[in-house]
């Protein structure tokens, strides 16, 4: 007997799930059969208006679905009550009163405050569904009875089982002293944090409050050497209430990582000092996304956190010196748990903090974040993943397969060991274009919006100054040097075109490029390409490892993370050879990839066990134990390479760059890489 | 095919476990398969030592089994080793290395430092099986290897998934920081303390130590309102290395149970004070037994708290008042799991701490533990547990049904509200005897030898003085001044016997008996016995009315818990009506059931789960609520009451006791039922 057709059917937007489900059925009870995320604290009592839904109406042809207002149960007196209390907006229902009358298209708001859905701030606008490790349960326990002498605690735990299907309940210990007054004070209608991560057999109460707790908060921050970066979000409706970020205080210590490690083997309670520098900062941070999102500390009951192995060793209070040398042990490479409290960041006694797996010595955590954020894992397309920082993170694959390598490109990329180069700041040059005939830069600096040839910029650089080249400065003025033939494919600065122009300088048996002839100097120096390019070969050498390992020569995709893939043009990063050739609409800054890795853990905890398993399958190579590395490395010395075409490069480059680039194919590329073969 | 012929039966004792192995299963193995607890630490590495059995020769018809040492393979290299570094006794094989060759009888070793068995102080000698919540395991670690990046953490769980089946393992925070400087001072062999209580899903790692750790302790201990009892065990060997006891300092707050709640109520920090003075006494007796055992408080890794529900909540930090009045409500009533370091209690910091469910509000984690340990939810027969105190804890039942309540006794049996009352200490009568005819009173005081008519017994005195009655005292006093007919049945003192002994003394309008003399002088007054009278009816009326819920009016056994159970003799608590009639010679001192029920708990988690599950099941009987109290209550106040017979009693009781004992049943016992019958 098939009774479908008499039960009406509902679909919900904008997920587009659907099923048929009885006459009288709950629009939440629906959604919750289909695994359509609709938020709900009060377990359906009307109360706390989280799980408002409106109705479609007309005819839906593609769904075959008459939505209409009256295919819905009329507004009750639990519903009326709670509009005329807290007031609920024009179209809106609560679906756990309003029942299925007939075939219904359900909009589940993702707009508003209430139930706004996250959306990611880079270009794709993800919606994430949402399944946060922090449940909020409202329950009604019963009173104490002298014939059922049941603790407090433990008829607390029988409503949890009752109302939300929570069984074999543990309780943080610092709520057993204050179950029974909070009890009293909510006068036996309490609502629970509810804690359920990796250990569905065992959720936890980690936090209790009096009467009905409509919101609870969590916060996603990425450590990186440079800057700490924290975002705040509701729970409940998955909305970012603020953001913030502060420069690591590290730094002090030591600008980049090696020397932070260097560091601790050189002082006793260095390592103790960096771990409290971090969490300094990270909780200076707490307080200022709390004031701006107007939230108490006490809201904040979970939190996750990711950085790269050393930040992640640091943070924890793990010494990361084995981190220095080979094999480059993790102390531990799993997800972490624990609770906030014990790692120095007070906020509600209950917090708890999850850290995501790292994925080898030098492939982090926040690599792990990156992944899961931008899934090469979840396609099909071949998909290059890269992290540019003292240390390249990379990762290649797809849903079949995904590979990971870091390479040790060194500081060069971020400005270090650059004869004027400098951290992105005011003052700092970012953009440079050189013209190939009169060899004459131009160039924007940090903080002026005029070029440096435009009206106005020597007075808008007056308060900037015009201090040094930033990371990628240093790429563009190096690849425009090349496209005007001023530096070889070898990377030879051409002192013969001292003749040519003023801006050539000698310096004994190498030359240089005068970017900028002011106070300081801004000159482009043979050494600083050399720097650029062991650098760039660093990293093209991991990442076509990296390719032979899956047996490919050509990617779909390449997203570059951070600050540094920001800001550097694809065009510039492809003429220096810093990445494989790809369709440049296909090479994408990616932001924050690592950031929104952690945002969606904490939104989500499926996400944990994703990553997790992720990273897992990941298979880790070590550039060191590789001998294709190091002739990668040589072959990959050249701009853009000896060994590898760069079709869409030719393709994006306009003349006169394209005449230098067939030049450099023609004459120099493929006799070398005939070369190569033989 | 049944190939069972061929492989060798084993039987191991004293449990007499058997079954068939195929040749060349190590003992050590097959005992696993059968469930008898061989301990072992190094997972078969013959290096631990911990596993040693013998083997008994000889033929043995009962069992059908040729046992022979040529049935077990020689000694191999291992074990040889392990020997000559450690020396292993005549006789002893390790059961990791010995493997089954021929038929065997094994002996498992119960009487030594390796492989004792837990055995209960008190008269029945049980043997426990244990299952300890901490299990030590050592493993060898992979080393790191930059091929296969995992963590050193992660390569521990690995190794521990490999060796000892752990799968999920969770570890405690405190170690993550700690993991890679052990690991490496071990070698890459370490072992873990892994916990495993009620959560079997998922195991944690809660010490961690450089090489083969053999050796872990527990701590069980019951928090009396008036006395702190703990003993110090071995976790491996089940052996109780240390005990010591202190009195309760919360007595500076007050002396009994209700005046401590009121503590609470009148003073804002009152709480508080309780709550530290009792742990820093758990404290002071933890070092004590430390000391004693020459153990480090390091090396204990579990503890199990047992007490009645004030003293279990002030030792967790919980308000009690709500215990003060009715409905009586427990904050929390099922088992309580927390870290020691949570409740101020610094041992290692991953030391646990387990408490036993509480029953109701006046019957707590103590009586749990009592019936835990007395098992009146094990056996047939029905058997009636009574805890004496303030309030008198009350268990009645079998394996079918079990019942609880407390009863109201007040603290007469302790030694208050009585004129010349004192808690048991030197210098207390404690026995006393009177000639019916003379009604001369003979006694014993505690801390002296002789009886106060035997020679010597002026002078030992003169070093205690003789100074109060305790609670046994009484019970004796009382007893015997109704069987000398001083006291009627009605408990009336019979001012007409002043003319027969200067010992009746007029006091007004009542009388009293002198029982010494001295300085001070020490009597029982009219008062005295009125307060005895309705302690015991209380008592009485408790037990009277779970028979009554029962449907029973004879009790095969009964225990009688604590230090007032193990003092006073049976005889005249039966005389003066404070226990149903029974066999007397089953009626039994439990001594310190409770920690006895606590040591179990200690030693096999198994038992933590049957006394949760028991407590569960065991329906709680609020007297306040029920209205045949009263009327039991009244009935009881006469010696020993007007409605039950007592021919064990009557059995029991000597001449001239008898005849009184007639007169009053006879007289006014039987007539009283008849009247009450009508």
């Amino acid at each position: 007997m098939n009774d479908a057709p008499s039960k009406p059917l509902v679909l919900f937007m904008p997920s587009g799930k659907r099923g048929r489900f009885p006459v009288g059925t709950p629009v939440l009870e629906a959604a919750r059969q289909l695994g359509v995320y609709v938020e709900s604290v009060c377990g359906g009592r009307a109360t706390c208006g989280r799980c408002q839904v409106s109705v479609q109406e007309g005819r839906f042809a593609k769904h075959g679905i008459k939505s209409a207002n009256d295919h819905l149960s009329p507004v009750g007196p639990k519903e009326e009550r709670y509009d005329r209390v807290r007031g609920l907006p024009e179209g809106r229902r609560l679906s756990c009163s309003a029942q299925i009358l007939g075939d219904l298209v359900i909009d589940v708001p993702q707009d508003t405050v209430i139930n706004a859905q996250v959306v990611r701030k880079a270009a794709d606008e993800r919606v994430f569904d949402r399944n946060s490790a922090i449940r909020m349960c409202y329950v009604e326990v019963e009173e104490p009875d002298m014939e059922k002498p049941l603790g407090d605690l433990d008829r607390l735990k029988a409503a949890l089982v009752a109302d939300w299907h929570l069984e074999n309940l543990d309780v943080d210990f610092h709520l057993i002293p204050k179950v029974q007054s909070i009890l009293r004070k909510g006068e036996w209608k309490v609502t629970a944090a509810v804690h359920k991560d990796h250990d569905d057999a065992h959720p936890r109460i980690v936090a209790l409050y009096p009467g009905l707790k409509n919101e609870a908060y969590g916060i996603a921050c990425d450590i990186g050497s440079t800057t700490i970066a924290m975002h705040l979000s509701s729970l409940l409706s998955g909305r970012t209430v603020a953001s913030a970020g502060t420069s690591n205080p590290q730094i002090r210590f030591g600008e980049d990582l090696m020397s932070r490690v260097s560091y601790v083997m050189m002082n006793p309670d260095g390592r103790e000092a960096m771990t409290l520098a971090v969490r300094e900062a990270v909780n200076g941070l707490i307080d200022k996304v709390c004031a701006e999102g107007g939230v108490s500390r006490e809201d904040i009951l979970d939190s996750v956190f990711v950085g790269n192995p050393i930040m992640h060793h640091l943070f924890l209070g793990i010494d990361p010196t084995e981190l220095g040398g080979a094999p480059f042990a993790l102390a531990v490479s799993g997800a972490v748990h624990v609770k906030s409290s014990e790692i120095g960041l007070p906020m509600n006694p209950g917090t708890r903090t999850y850290l995501l797996p790292c994925i080898a010595g030098h492939v982090g955590a926040d690599a792990a974040a990156a992944t899961l954020s931008e899934g090469p894992h979840r396609q099909d397309e071949m998909m290059l993943l890269v992290d540019i920082g003292t240390n390249a993170e990379i990762v290649l694959g797809n849903a079949a397969r995904t590979v990971a390598a870091s390479s040790p490109t060194g500081p060069a990329f971020e400005g270090a060991e650059i004869s004027s180069g400098q951290r992105a700041a005011p003052g700092a040059i970012e953009r440079v274009r050189i013209d190939p005939i009169t060899l004459e830069p131009r160039f924007r600096v940090i903080g002026v919006e005029q070029w440096s040839d435009e009206p106005g910029f020597a007075e808008a650089a007056a308060a900037t100054g015009v201090n040094g080249i930033c990371g990628s400065g240093i790429i563009e003025v190096i690849a425009e040097m090349y496209l005007a033939g001023i530096i070889s494919e070898d990377g030879v600065v051409d002192g013969s075109l001292g003749e040519r122009s003023p801006r050539i300088l000698e310096n004994g048996r190498t030359f240089s490029y005068l970017l900028h002839d002011g106070e300081p100097r801004i000159t482009v120096t043979q050494n600083d390409v050399r720097a650029i390019q062991l650098a760039k070969a660093a990293l093209y050498a991991g990442v076509k490892l990296l390719m032979d390992k899956l047996g490919i020569d050509h990617v779909n995709r390449i997203g570059l993370a951070g600050a540094f893939g920001t800001f550097i043009d694809p065009k510039f990063a492809m003429v220096l050879g810093l990445i494989p050739d790809c369709d440049l609409t296909r090479v994408k800054a990616v932001g924050n990839a690592a950031g929104t890795g952690a945002r969606m853990c904490l939104l989500n905890r499926s996400y944990r066990r994703e990553i997790e398993e992720t990273v897992r399958k990941i298979e880790k190579i070590e550039t060191a134990l590789e001998p294709k590395f190091q002739e990668h490395f040589v072959y990959a010395m050249a701009l853009p390479n000896k060994i590898d075409p760069f079709p869409n490069l030719s393709a994006a480059v306009t003349l006169p760059e394209r005449k230098v680039l067939a030049d450099a194919a023609g004459e120099g590329g493929a006799r070398r890489r005939r070369r190569s073969r033989e």
